[in-house]
């Protein structure tokens, strides 16, 4: 099956400033291969889809998350950061069945869907049912059971209960399932748990994706205790031997950056949550001029309060000038490949992945570009990224496969996660 | 014609918490004249709007912009500011006609309905095709021309303007229109046009609105020439003795805050704006402490890009956490109330407007609270501020009128004013 898409302005996010006003993108077996000008060679049998008057992009890689916390969505807002933990959010996941986690990772997929994400990053528990889902939603996913380390049979468990999961699910659905291993984060995970994960990585072929430094307090408390950044602890642990994806890195020291550069260490970048939890700007100008990998992300849903990855790229873009007062700190280019092309390879995924170029995965997404608040149009990058909204997303392609047609999802059955959603927050509440 | 409005759920942001989640809503001459739980006591002859899955809410307040600038929404992004403007916005501005303006400001209307905006504030020239617009429109507008006095002959014809313009369009439209004088900022006005701008306020009766200490660069410049800050500058004019609305207030010293907590100088906050050109993060929660009444706007689309209120009610709820690092900085209620009852304050609406009250003026939006990214749903005021989309809209009423329908307009021919826009652009870069 090879399908031609014409007509739509195509950004294929392979370099800075490209666009095709009136471009082509061809898919066939799950792959995109010819991007171009115009409607290019056609080729008997294949099937056309106009896209003319949509914008037509890479989908959107959320490089980290929790997408079943979808179901704790303004649960408990503005709240000191531990109080909405162990008040709010922490007694309620203690609660949470593998059932539950299920569709509550549906409905986030159901918003990642019709907001464009084609690839996410989750990190949470009762994983089979996250994998199971993903498998459905038709999405590309990069799945960790969070590892607690708090007690060494806590940690035991998990990273056996990790190694099971890597097991059944890692390189499934064709390669649309990647596994990686979850440490939560240093203050969670001890040194000699950290070491463990490792050695596992190692030993199964798969990387690493783990909070650091996220806040000022997580960082002091780990100094007064190790006498070490999280940064180092990690160093340490042997962590960045592996490909090791980290979450926020907001509060970092120079030589903190120095290391992560030198070991490729990449980052998710997660503005909306470090901003709505106080937590912090993390030095994103900063690490991209040390050529640091940089994907971005929305963490939950409890904390974010939606899944929308182009909020996200917009507040990558924004929020930089603005505290660094420099109107040419993360330009419109810069951010959308953020979204995109470097989330691919902050999660490690293949070369391409993120793009639109010969041979990339056929993840794609259109957007509707007739709005009066997409208008007039100078340049689509800058319109993209400033001004669209993840609302004028129509179409998106996974994997060579439309998940959603005319705002109208092609794998998922909407009426009825809804359902199962609210039965589930009924008994929250209850 | 009185309309009840059943089945939705209502915030009237009359006070912090307060939602009914069945309540009703009852409009009348233009006024709102019930509110409260239920469908309430009907009464015969009644029109009934059912809003079942809807949340209904006071239209949003726009308190600073320049509508007609969405003609330039995305000409020149990612520049130095002064490049930007004196390279790339000042000469199309240069070139601007009546004709281009009132399709300009068309273009802003059509997004700032879509978007949920029922006022706003407009400084710009060619203030009487602005004013057409904005009686066809249907939406409320607080008027400005802005006067520029870098020579004496430019400020004399810019006030002469702004007289003529108040006597013919303030309070017109059965009061939908407001005039206000509008003197650029103290770097473009010298004291002694700032003065004659007070004495034409003082003979006329209206208001005056103007850009105050934006950039760090433009205060240094005042405090160099003039040995004070641009807040005194303005205080020693006699600004501050009239009714005066400041936009950005981003650099200010403590004696700058208590001197406009002291004048009640209201202040209308672009966060967006303010992050996109660099120029800072203004001391809100401050301002908030302080008693200072501050409203939301979106500036000028050529620096925001967009006119979308509710995404300037996330960045103020948003960015003074993260920026602070204390996660109860700006909560939900309090933005929710900067976009709508404290943006009509700031504008010198009369008492009630931007809230769902009874004797308020009928200014309310419908939201679609049907989509993944709205559910659950345990706090609504969190939800339309944390989660909600400005696509979320499907129903604009002001001043008693339906400005859409199932977002549908009722007042403005889309195409027509799309049409116009694409010749006037055009023309630019010929
Ligand atoms: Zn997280
Ligand atoms: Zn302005």
């Amino acid at each position: 099956m090879r399908t031609r898409i014409i007509g739509g302005l195509v950004i294929p996010v392979t370099q800075s400033g490209l666009w095709y006003e009136n471009g082509h993108v061809v898919v066939e077996d799950g792959r995109i291969v010819a991007v171009g000008p115009g409607e290019g060679p056609t080729v008997p049998g294949e099937a056309v889809v106009n896209a003319a008057g949509k914008y037509v992009l890479p989908g959107f890689v959320n490089a980290h998350g929790h997408a079943a916390m979808a179901l704790l969505r303004g649960f408990a807002d503005d709240l000191p950061l531990m109080d909405w933990l162990q008040k709010k959010v922490w007694p309620i996941e203690d609660r949470l069945t593998g059932e539950d986690i299920y569709w509550g990772t549906m409905l986030a997929l159901l918003e990642m869907i019709e907001g464009g994400t084609t690839t996410f990053a989750d990190m949470y528990f009762h994983m089979d049912r996250v994998a199971e889902a993903v498998a459905q939603a038709g999405v590309r996913g990069v799945l960790s059971r969070g590892i607690i380390g708090t007690s060494p049979d806590e940690g035991r468990g998990a990273i056996r209960e990790s190694r099971e999961f890597a097991r059944r699910w890692h390189g499934a659905e064709g390669g649309r399932i990647t596994v990686t291993l979850g440490p939560h984060a240093p203050y969670t995970c001890p040194p000699a748990v950290l070491r463990q994960v490792v050695e596992v990585s190692a030993e199964l072929g798969v990387g690493i994706q783990i909070h650091l430094s996220e806040t000022r307090s997580e960082v002091e408390q780990i100094v007064a205790s190790h006498g070490k950044s999280p940064v180092d602890v990690c160093a340490e642990a042997g962590l960045f031997e592996r490909p090791t994806l980290v979450a926020h890195a907001v509060h970092l020291t120079e030589a903190d950056i120095d290391l992560m550069a030198r070991f490729d260490v990449r980052v998710a970048h997660n503005p909306g949550s470090n901003l709505k939890l106080g937590s912090g700007v993390a030095p994103l100008p900063k690490l991209l001029q040390r050529g640091v990998v940089v994907g971005l992300g929305t963490d939950g849903a409890a904390s974010n309060n939606n899944l929308d990855l182009l909020e996200e790229i917009r507040l990558a873009a924004l929020i930089h000038k603005g505290v660094g007062e420099d109107p040419i700190a993360v330009d419109a280019d810069t951010a959308l490949a953020l979204g995109t092309r470097e989330g691919a390879r902050a999660l490690f995924l293949e070369e391409g992945a993120g793009t639109l170029a010969p041979g990339a995965p056929a993840d794609l997404i259109f957007m509707d570009g007739s709005g009066p608040h997409l208008l007039p149009l100078y340049n689509p990058i800058s319109q993209v990224v400033y001004a669209a909204k993840s609302g004028d997303v129509t179409d998106v392609m996974c994997d060579g496969r439309w998940l959603l047609r005319d705002r109208q999802h092609q794998t998922l059955d909407r009426d009825k996660i809804l359902f199962h959603v609210g039965r589930i927050v009924e008994g929250f509440t209850r």
